[in-house]
């Protein structure tokens, strides 16, 4: 029954050899589960749950290995046609599954067959690139080596189409996949290569992510998600989830999305800062958030999104804000050093296009007060307003001295100006001038932003009154630190901008799938 | 040095006995670390990072267990009051840490030092509940068993206000614990249990979160997702944050939010299915999302939100949707399972205030079809029309019936009629008024809603069009169908739903830190 289903389902497709074809018919058969009238190519029909599969499928991934399909074995394989081409007598085949397994397929003319063998490599040769099949063939030793399985390629039988990709790609997966410094080379030679601009890869993102390197990227960012979170796990932390439609701004400063909510305006969070809070007020002790931040900023540059994914958390303290930044340091350790070890092919594939070297992280928090920071600067003749937040290139050149002299390109810079943080920020008890807060950089860029919290409302309201803000709406807010609030600190990182920077991509765009800015809201 | 930074820190407290009390401020000495000059109780410095905390501070959690501090000790101890009680000559305190942990804290008047003794107990009776403190003193045996610490408490020698609470809370933390049965009962006598309205728990949430059972839910909440995605993980899921700020509705139907973005008008995205799909497109292969979404839906009922968070999944299938349940079954019975066996203690809490039962599940998905449900429906005199959605009360009552008919609170109703199902989702092939779609229930409403997906364009275009939908807007969605896309299905669920039903709440409000409703912005 089941065999017959099989042939059921691929009713536009054709028999081959054609039916009444006898003793070439008979030969097919006996060497395989393939009868004399069964299809051996054409269109499947559409796949809608007609029945439950009969058909038992290959991974390429491990295949040959131990428990995967070995030489000599006839196999049934899902997969994208990567790769034709027709040679003669025969066509060769890449197929590919997800984006780091390809294996080698080839069909050669049967002399015994001359007829239904040529219109068989004629339609495999017409094979459009990019379309889903579904092949059988046996597993053959043979010496290949441009693909992931090596030493063996698929003996075409049959083949069906399972869906069909347009003949036209909007641009060539090999092109998308080539080193910036290929292309510069490539230049100077009479055969350039077409660089794929970005906003053509952002356009047609799905195709993108069908580069090993593209999709290992985001694969990355997955990883930095489950690491992070193991890591607050294993520190006593509860994932929340706060609102993002809000009554009031969440912060001063960044401009804001707002919406019509019924009767009222909602703003879209800035950051979950105050919801967080609110949590250490309800005693949850140590809580984080992955969740979406939006900021409305006319933002052209690399490495500003108006939509970005925020990792947040917050946490009492008992008596000092080095508690949070210890716990901010190991996290990011477990991070980067778990990206290393566990998801080494994914990190692999990245480097492929995008060279980087694993950052240098110190086992305990490498911390630079203000003071410091700027000394160093004014040491190496920079021109600094130490009352002000860090330009980029003042950033980059602190990340380069303190790489220069501690070895690291992970460190802690804090005890930032009081005009460069935020109302609820904790002045420095040995000099209001300053605050308790601090800024991680990575490879000299700014991945995190934080600081011990004001736990009191008469000096929270104080600070907000003295910036001008809407008290109104940051009432709940100041109420709810009235019935005894344990001093807290924490911490708000961009996964967009720890991933782009930690893989040292030139922008933040390639480590987002579907990236926001001023000027892109589709796809 | 330490010992004078400790006293030094708190400036405004009262040296106890007063200074120059002589043999007595040596017998105080005699006793422990504190000195004659040092301050003894009063209002701690404002906690700013002023230097790294020399007190070690015991736990609530493990005391007197190994490893924990023990009877004889002197300890620091950082708690909220929860409880004051003045009695004659003696004052006794419950500490709390947390929502779980709490131990008797007590102070005698010294006949020895009778003024400044006085002095303490007043000062000390005084303390308003839920203010935080440091607290000093030994842990001694005693017959104590209305604290979760039992058989000992910590005779207090000095204590420290970290941070006032207000005299007077909003509701107090009791009232806010007992069961509607509880309350109910008092009724009938002539002390009736004040009921806290669920109103006044969220525009106190801070508060309300102190309950054992309230935090609880949340800490249940936190433990779905990680459980949630540690099934995903373990098949091969990789997380993606998709856009929530889009340029057309993701769906027809629901009522959408919407901002001004720069010069287009983006809107707040109600699921993130055309996105999770593009990745499918993309080779991402299996895909999940705990995210936002979005409905601005004026709904007023007990499990509608106008913002909840989404557990998204999206795989491909190599030929029937059957492949997606499956996962999607494993998801939840690991989720639910992981539950009872790894968060007793949080289920417990949550079962002492709102009574339920772990839920039935079956090792394999238990699978009922839409024609058997409402043959079922039917059967039981129900008045059903078999092309329309099932209404709330159908749905508990096809609940009961499955339940007593298969002996499970978990099930799954496929072939949903095309009517009450999106444009994007696979007809059946053998009835093309039912599609390849399904709805889990949990105790017998719906918590996830999934199919199989088109993914052909020429027909997603026709549906778009059938339904009246704006083909524009949706283009890049058709569009990127057109490069050869697997056959995929996937599922989309509620969190605070699943965590509302799975605890059987009276309100999804409930399972949500800071609900969205038609009338609730904040906080």
């Amino acid at each position: 029954m089941c065999a017959a289903a099989a042939a059921g389902m691929a009713t536009s497709a054709v028999p081959f050899p054609p039916a009444g074809a006898g003793a070439a018919g008979a030969a097919v058969a006996a060497a395989g589960d393939a009868g004399a009238d069964e299809p051996m190519y054409g269109d499947h029909d559409l796949v809608m749950s007609q029945a439950a599969d009969c058909r038992r499928y290959a991974d390429l991934h491990g295949m040959l290995a131990p428990g995967g399909a070995q030489v000599g074995e006839r196999v049934w394989i899902r997969a994208r046609v990567a790769r034709v081409r027709a040679k003669g007598n025969s066509c060769f085949l890449v197929l590919r599954q997800g984006v780091y397994d390809t294996l080698q397929a080839c069909y050669f003319k049967d002399k015994e067959r001359p007829e239904a063998s040529k219109a068989f490599l004629k339609w495999l040769s017409g094979l459009a690139p990019e379309s889903i099949v579904d092949v059988c063939g046996v597993l053959q030793a043979a010496a290949v080596d441009s693909t992931s399985i090596r030493g063996a390629e698929l003996g075409i039988e049959r083949l069906f189409v399972i869906s069909r990709a347009e003949p036209q790609l909007p641009f060539q997966l090999d092109d998308a996949m080539r080193t910036e410094e290929e292309i510069v080379a490539s230049e100077a030679t009479d055969r350039p290569w077409s660089r794929v601009p970005q906003e053509q890869r952002l356009d047609h993102r799905w195709i993108d992510l069908r580069t090993a390197p593209s999709a290992s990227v985001l694969r990355v960012r997955s990883a930095v998600c489950q690491l992070f979170r193991e890591a607050l796990y294993a520190r006593g932390f509860v994932e929340i989830q706060t609102p993002k439609l809000i009554g009031g701004e969440s912060e001063g400063g960044a401009a804001v999305f707002t919406t019509e909510y019924f009767e009222q305006t909602a703003c879209l969070a800035q950051s979950p800062q105050l919801y967080k809070q609110a949590a250490i007020c309800g005693d949850m002790g140590r809580v984080f958030e992955v969740g979406p931040v939006f900021r409305k900023e006319k933002s052209h540059t690399r490495r500003h999104l108006c939509e970005f994914t925020g990792l947040d958390l917050e946490m009492e303290i008992k008596h000092h804000y080095n508690e949070a930044l210890d716990v901010v340091h190991a996290t990011l350790a477990h991070t980067f050093n778990g990206l290393e070890q566990r998801f080494a092919r994914e990190m692999a594939a990245v480097r492929t296009q995008y060279p980087s070297r694993p950052a240098r992280i110190s086992d305990q928090p490498c911390i630079v007060h203000w003071e410091e920071g700027m000394a160093m600067l004014k040491a190496a003749g920079a021109d600094v307003d130490e009352t002000a937040d860090l330009t980029t290139a003042l950033e980059r050149q602190l990340g380069e001295l303190v790489a220069a002299k501690h070895g690291v390109d992970l460190y802690i810079l804090d005890r930032f100006p009081a005009g460069a943080r935020p109302f609820y920020t904790m002045p420095c008890a040995d000099n209001p001038a300053l605050t308790n807060s601090y800024d991680v950089f990575l490879r000299g860029e700014e991945i995190c932003s934080g600081a011990q919290r004001v736990h009191v409302p008469e000096l929270l309201e104080q600070r907000i009154v003295a910036q001008g803000l809407p008290l109104d709406s940051l009432r709940w807010y100041v109420d709810a630190m009235r019935y005894g609030t344990p001093p807290h600190a924490g911490a708000g990182l961009g996964l967009d901008r720890v991933v782009f920077l930690y893989l040292a991509l030139d922008n933040v765009r390639k480590a987002t799938m579907f990236p926001r800015d001023p000027n892109r809201l589709t796809p």
